[in-house]
């Protein structure tokens, strides 16, 4: 039997952790799909002047708050990349390369990527365009794969499907360290169109062009409608009512996924309200 | 010339000071009407463990902390109660007794009074029952006046009236050491009944009855239609968009008093989408 829980968390950022805090205060059992650490984006900010209590805050010490917080209370984070999520009605079934989990009701707080769309990736998506290598490896055996990674956890992704590609290209568009098996090429260039006539056939980059049979984008986070089938959005958020309800049953959104301002303490805010909206939900729930 | 502030914010708990710290870094000109200890509701708070980056922290400690990033900003605040804020149209007027203040946009964050109604109360608002006595106290010169006090601010006006009054009886509806002048008499009973013909005529404790010519009710929060006339109001709570926008054009809500849940995580968070709303409408404005 799979696990069921009682609210599952898509995201470890602020919205997703407050989330996390208060469904764990009310007793529920949880779990939490997220990075190691929690959110790039705090992580990465400089200052923080507008969390209240906290003046002047590096994003990465407001992290560090945040990860004590979540350990006082026993709080731990899955770190697993959800490929979708499918509403069955009564309970949701969150599917994770081999394995599914399932929970009762979702918080979706995967935020926003503030990435511009290449040339060509709406056009080919479904035909060589994909937002997870790991999820379509098997169709690429044997074929030429270029992976555009905006993070390090897509060097995993990037490693498995190596070892079935015929070829694998890694395009990082960030500055680390890289941990790449030897037969992974690295293209240090910035991707600008994807292009072919029925289905992909090649990756254009500033400065040369690669022949490919499939194109993965491994952005931070997912498009809420690609994340969970039949979602309905409002200008590229999650539509939300005032209780971070969604169109879907047993479905909450909290953060920058469900609209703007794009802030930490409004995405905590979002995050409490949706909990609690999940937490009367369950209790509502004939179990 | 009256004082013009671009915002005014009503309440210093942790909605009004979240979106006090929002529209300061925005460059706004600010008033903040409140009280010295912020938020008597936080400042008793035992606990808090869903505060997002301060695990089981005590009320008075957040309290301090929240104290501390308004000092590092320059956000100071006005100890004065609003009577009544009348909309103009292009700006607000609130009214303190005998001053007034204005400003372009208003954030609403005055809480919830979780006290019930005394049975009468309504009936008899505004023919002998009030919420401001000292607004109301040249009405009762050379009369008898009795005052159902929540908090300690209610002893300022219990003085200031009592100079006025014939007769000042004081009913505390909490426990702490009283300063009234001598010649306040001190009800220590628990109000039950206002009755009264066309007007007040007496107020029913459990023990005693008082024959009285007012009663003022003095709670930590004024009903938010008597505060603004006009708002408008969904089961008692101001009514809110998304927005954190009220009917009332340039008038933004954030907190208890724009609804449930009760929680400081989900004020702070509304508090900030209601001062970037205030600075968005100010921006928007023909100067």
């Amino acid at each position: 039997m799979d696990d069921r829980y009682d609210i599952a968390i898509i995201g470890s950022g602020v919205a997703g952790l407050s989330a996390a805090v208060n469904s764990k205060i009310r007793n529920k059992n949880i779990i939490v799909f997220g990075n190691e650490n929690l959110s790039n984006k705090l992580n990465m900010a400089p200052r923080i002047n507008n969390y209240l209590g906290f003046y002047n805050i590096k994003g990465s010490d407001l992290k560090d708050k945040v990860k004590n917080h979540i350990d006082s209370m026993g709080i731990s984070i899955t770190y697993e990349r959800i490929n979708a999520v499918y509403a069955m009605g009564n309970y949701f079934v969150m599917s994770v390369n081999q394995k599914n989990y399932e929970s009762r009701a979702l918080v979706i707080a995967t935020g926003v990527q503030s990435v511009n769309l290449l040339r060509g990736e709406q056009e080919f998506l479904g035909r060589g365009v994909g937002y997870c290598a790991t999820c379509d490896a098997p169709l690429y055996r044997g074929r030429v794969v270029t992976i555009v990674g905006y993070n390090k956890e897509a060097e995993k992704e990037a490693n498995f499907v190596g070892e079935l590609a015929s070829k694998l290209y890694y395009v990082p568009m960030y500055n680390k360290d890289l941990k790449l098996n030897n037969n992974i090429e690295i293209v240090l260039d910035k991707p600008v169109e994807i292009v072919g006539n029925n289905k992909v056939e090649k990756l254009v980059l500033k400065h040369r062009e690669i022949n490919t049979d499939g194109v993965f984008i491994l952005k931070d986070s997912i498009a809420p409608d690609q994340l969970v089938p039949g979602i309905e959005l409002d200008g590229g958020h999650i539509k939300v009512d005032a209780n971070m309800k969604t169109n879907i049953r047993g479905c909450y959104a909290a953060g920058d996924c469900a609209g703007k301002p794009y802030q930490y303490m409004k995405a905590a805010g979002q995050g409490q309200i949706a909990a609690l909206s999940a937490v009367s939900y369950i209790d509502s729930l004939q179990k």
